[in-house]
């Protein structure tokens, strides 16, 4: 039995002692019932002291390697099952660095065939990523005093016990400020901070939701929303919108059972139409009479480029009956991952009592920042500033696609978001799959439109993010998704997917 | 039809106007197809100018509240449904247009300042809180000046597009702290921030078992464990433990077919039995033979008072099958929300893959300031302190409790963790419902052992959390728990729930 110390290598001697001699009982150098070398002939050919020996030999009687027995010494323990004893495998000990990867389940196998390579280096910047705002424009030196004022002498409520809502700060803060900016008015009580607008639909529908009932989602529509009613255990029913948004009308055909509605009216996702009063109102009506809920998504709503938005369903809503979401991070910067919903007023109190049950709390370790962030007014002033700035690079995009994607998309402007849409011109038989691989090829990381179909995808483009893209980017990159888009437009047609 | 202005209120006035007409056609004030006043009516009325009345009109026409009649002025739409043109029900103004909205800055101060009051009032201190950490001993003002000097000018990778498993940095920190203080090597690159333990469960079941596979769980144990198997739709299977610790003997005859076991076996929960080495060796040949898979729950591992701990699980296998989580929420503070589990070595390539779609990622707020808290030797200077704290606040438990509930309930000594198991003493019948109930009246928040069963409870007893409770609390709290329950103990018994 060899064992080797390093003096050099800063773990305590004993514990390079007892590890070794752990090693070779588990490797069998030492098989089961094999008495060890005295202590003394140990120390002696280990130089170092008897008394570090018997340290280590007493952890591995503790830790149950070894046996002392009465009179004769020690030696090693004679029950452990033989399949640990076998000799290592090669290429075992390293963490089977070089065996085959184990057997999954065919749902992560699904999911591994579906997922594409994750980038490990230094993400290049792409042109044109979905959700993300501009990288420079937050002003992070301003955001980390906050934190630090913040975390320097939190109270308890902070760092042990906050409410299930959260931030009472925030929540404070949100109510004044959609008070002033959405015009309705809303109690702190009604505010639940949430870690994103997923995370509140999928809350929310388990609250008013038996499970198995059914749910209105807009088709197309955000496919985040259909997989937050289905963590609720709710079932999705898809409802084709038109020019006027979604419409209850339509709805009641399609699944006359639903009990909740999730729609986005102010800026649907991803088309960009704005929910008509009428419909708005009918929708309301129906939630009033069927003792329906409502979710109203408004989570791009604060950037509005032309006109005046219309009231929202939640300013609208005299029973009671509209959880209204919006959202911080897309907004401020992704990683801040704050959201939050605004409850029906009826509801506010019972699932406050629930709300541990139902969901995890947001994170609540940037929500007193937030909250001063909010109240001091440096919140208005960047959606001022980033109004601004977006607006511009709207209209760049729609400028430099007249003139490069001229003949193959259409880009019109939209009244407000982060993001435009590019369809086919007519004519032209896009596969909007190909189109993304091509222009991703390219650094120009567009989304899809077909993928916001839950059923058959009645119509292909392509979804291009500008609010995160800076000015001098965006010519060359729709330049080179034109260029993309022209080889596989020169190629045989494909049939779509 | 009265419109009254508030210069006062700091709303435009266009916006006032534009929200009492609202007011009084959905009221029905102003009939569907009634016509408005003229502008310059309104305007003279008002006493405002003209444009402002123009102006508002504009608003109500693109929202669609009012039609303009070519030649014959506006009128109040026709086709907004009858149902929301009925007039509001008593009370049901909350949204309705027509209060005016706050004004922002100077109304979010105050409530601003009146959350701030509450958060930082007296929250009555408890005693004995379960898994909570001493409210003091944690360095926020240091913390402080690290969130600020994370926050100050963050890459991209962190404000923007971190990596799925979270902080790269908080990552190779924890990997290096587990090598120096567990005993065991593991890269970064194995290593996933979560935002709980549960969290942790639950993803790492949805990526290895099929739904509807069954799970070992210890019997009694933690009780979020089963539902964060369930959450993944995976059937808790619970094995009773008994004093070695959880059996891969008693496992495989309870449920042959679990592929997945979830154990504590350095300090179970809540019994802090040890399981000995014969049994963690059994367990991981069984997970080899089986290709079966194992979480170790580590939660509390850090604290140790008396002797050794064994080697975990994670130390001694070597087929890759051990997935190890540990909790940082617990040590620090409990808002912190951070976890980690460190997944076997083939796993992590895969599960990086497909890591969005298994889970929400873990807060980066804090990983970058708490990866320096971890590098710099704060948190192992944090748990040198707490160490010897907390093992005094045990001997204080015992102490009192051999004084005080003597001939009631027996407190042993542990040699970890951060709480203590009263049991009843030998021909004492307790019904720990009942026994948590009367503490609660007395300000002691003890937790019940039955609740950890999952099964029916085969022992009661109580839990209390020692960490959290300053030292001058420990001997009055427990003083105070020994008369409310010679109170009950007086009372004729009852039989157990």
């Amino acid at each position: 039995m060899r064992v080797a110390l390093d003096g050099g290598a800063g773990v305590p001697l004993r514990r390079q002692i007892a590890g070794q001699l752990r090693a070779a009982i588990l490797e069998r150098r030492l098989p089961p019932g094999a008495r060890l070398p005295s202590s003394r002939r140990m120390a002696a050919e280990l130089n170092c002291a008897r008394g570090t020996v018997l340290a280590a030999i007493d952890d591995l009687i503790a830790e149950g390697y070894v046996v002392a027995r009465p009179g004769s010494g020690v030696a090693a323990a004679a029950n452990l099952p033989d399949e640990m004893l076998a000799p290592p495998r090669a290429g075992a000990a390293a963490g089977a660095a070089g065996a085959p990867p184990p057997a999954l389940p065919a749902r992560t196998t699904a999911l591994l065939a579906a997922a594409r390579d994750v980038a490990s280096g230094p993400a290049a910047p792409v042109a044109f990523p979905l959700g993300q705002p501009d990288r420079e424009a937050f002003p992070f030196p301003l955001w980390a005093k906050l934190l630090e004022r913040e975390w320097r002498r939190p109270g308890w409520q902070v760092a042990g016990a906050p409410h299930p809502f959260g931030h009472a700060g925030l929540r404070a803060a949100i109510a004044a400020y959609l008070g002033a900016a959405r015009g309705f008015a809303c109690e702190a009580a009604e505010v639940v901070v949430t870690s994103g607008v997923q995370q509140a639909v999928t809350l929310f529908a388990r609250a008013v939701l038996e499970p198995g009932a059914r749910a209105w989602i807009e088709e197309p529509g955000y496919p985040g929303v259909a997989a937050a009613l289905e963590a609720a255990e709710a079932v999705p029913a898809p409802v084709p919108i038109d020019a006027a948004g979604f419409s209850a009308e339509a709805a009641l055909a399609a699944a006359p059972d639903a009990r909740l509605a999730v729609v986005a009216p102010s800026h649907h996702f991803p088309l960009g139409t704005v929910m008509s009063l009428p419909r708005r109102l009918a929708l309301l009506a129906w939630a009033e009479r069927a003792g329906g809920w409502i979710v109203e998504d408004d989570f791009d709503g604060e950037y509005r480029y032309a006109g005046r938005p219309l009231a929202p369903l939640r300013a609208l809503d005299r029973s009671g009956r509209v959880a209204y979401l919006g959202s911080f991070s897309k907004l401020l910067f992704p990683t801040l991952r704050l959201s939050f919903m605004v409850l029906p007023p009826p509801l506010a109190a019972p699932m406050e009592r629930v709300m541990a049950a139902l969901s995890a709390p947001a994170a609540l370790l940037g929500q007193g920042a937030l909250a001063r962030f909010i109240a001091d007014g440096h919140f208005a002033a960047h959606l001022r500033r980033t109004r601004v700035l977006y607006a511009a690079r709207q209209e760049a995009v729609v400028a430099a696609a007249a003139r490069h994607l001229r003949g193959m998309l259409a880009v019109p402007p939209d009244v407000g978001g982060m993001h435009l849409v590019a369809r086919p011109d007519a004519g032209v038989r896009l596969d909007d799959r190909a189109a993304t691989a091509a222009a991703g090829a390219a650094c120009v990381r567009v989304a899809r439109l077909s993928v916001c179909y839950r059923g058959e995808a009645a119509a292909h483009g392509l979804l291009l993010g500008y609010a995160g893209t800076p000015d001098a980017d965006i010519e060359p990159a729709i330049r080179r998704l034109a260029d993309a888009l022209a080889v596989r437009h020169a190629a045989p047609a494909r049939p779509r997917d």
